[in-house]
């Protein structure tokens, strides 16, 4: 298998990567996971706003055009044979000789890689009859608007629930009222209650490209979508719910900790008919 | 210069590591700043024994022995002609080639790698006449009590403080009775009231290498040392304040924000010159 990094092609069994690039010290850095449909990207536009908007945020300069990068990355994908699958994309601070946390000074080149994989094996069961989730507290830092390589939170949640048979994790934090959800380690979450869409708000939760397409065509729809903090206690009144990522696409809840839903619901039925129209004129495009 | 993976040295200037280590997609990891000195190092035993105790808790296996992995140290301190310096340690859950949230399969080798460098410059005016914070926001995680590599955060108070000239940031995080502080991006905090020395407790704060021979010191010289949320403005009005860290030792504090205190203090100064005193102790072992 190959990967590219800042415009090169190298072996991914091999070394790539300087042991004092910061993304590997100090998690300085940001990632993307993108489908591949066909040898196509899906979402690339947005995919690449959101990269650049968090590089802007964190003072990271983009070291390509969108165009020439869409071109590596087709690239990558057909070296590597893969026709379903995902792209990953990591812009890093770059190497950093001196491993403090001061920024290298101004001429440091950031790192930027991808790498491409077939499509991870999901059981379909997920999406015929619901996934489970399982509730964990979200431990993770104030910075998770912005797409940052600082998982290791997420990496415990979702662990903590595929060791028990689950397949998310649902964070929740508290305040005054009691527990309110935040997000999956890897997917954002909407209930349907009487008809409306409940979901929330981008709170230091990630905006995702799924999410926003879901929204989106909901409100075209018809349905209201109401973008709030959600406590744990409506979540699981709700007459059903989903899940949203790039991977997953939208994708039922079966089951929270003890308490079950309808799975899928019509309202998610519709929505998940929905999404894969819009990736079918996403690939006709 | 060379850097020491996993049993073998390798140029620090050219890739080491792969790309799909955990380290750099998921900020799995945990690392260790030692101070060498004349080509030793010191507290070793206390370093290892904290990163292999949060290398428990995160489930990643430690593969060498405290005592090969010394001989390894003492060995890339040499081959780098560093006499005085600091010794940068690092342990990742190791190369996944699926760059997923699961972990990898038992039998995943870990990464362990070692950098060294020469002892940074700091103005010694910082010791002499004391340093600058800046407060700023505890942006981070839950996770604060292991030394991972999820350091954006830090990345990100440490760099606010320096753009205006301080030496670190003092963080902080709110409650019902108001703000109280956590510690810098790489430092811990005290300060000393009535003749009794005041520090955080261990709260999602570094149980730093540092404070603790601090605290051991200051509680054998009969200085009561209190551990507890310590708020703000308490910290404000102190008699004198100071703080700790592998490099910076104890370093007295001239300023927070507006607020300055007498630096070096009295206690600070006594506390400065026994951690000189252990450093000899440590030296002569």
């Amino acid at each position: 298998m190959w990967a590219w990094v800042n415009g090169e092609f190298v072996r991914r069994d091999q070394p790539g990567i300087r042991l004092e690039d910061r993304g590997l010290t100090f998690a300085d850095g940001l990632f993307e996971v993108l489908r591949t449909v066909g040898g196509k990207v899906l979402f690339w536009d947005e995919h690449l706003a959101r990269i650049r908007r968090s590089a802007r945020f964190l003072g990271i300069a983009f070291p390509f055009t969108d165009q020439k990068l869409a071109a590596e990355a087709l690239e990558l994908i057909r070296r590597n044979d893969v026709t379903d699958g995902e792209l990953y994309l990591e812009l890093t601070r770059g190497a950093d000789p001196y491993r403090q946390h001061k920024y290298p000074p101004s001429g440091t080149e950031p790192t930027l890689f991808m790498l491409s994989f077939p499509l991870r094996t999901i059981d379909a069961v997920n999406w015929e009859r619901g996934a489970t989730l399982l509730t964990y507290p979200d431990l993770r830092h104030r910075l998770c608007e912005h797409k940052t390589i600082n998982l290791l939170a997420n990496v415990l949640a979702k662990n903590y629930a595929y060791e028990r048979g689950g397949y998310e994790a649902l964070m929740c934090r508290e305040d005054a009222r009691g527990s309110y959800i935040t997000e999956g380690g890897s997917s954002n979450y909407f209930c349907c209650r009487g008809g409306r869409l409940l979901t929330p708000e981008i709170d230091n939760i990630m905006p995702g490209i799924t999410r926003a397409g879901v929204i989106d065509h909901a409100r075209r729809a018809g349905i209201e979508v109401v973008e709030r903090r959600l406590y744990l206690n409506e979540f699981l009144g709700a007459d059903e719910a989903f899940l949203t990522s790039t991977v997953s696409k939208v994708m039922p809840i079966r089951a929270v900790d003890y308490t079950t839903f309808p799975a899928p619901g019509p309202v998610t039925r519709r929505l998940m008919d929905a999404f894969e129209e819009l990736i079918h004129q996403e690939l006709a495009r």
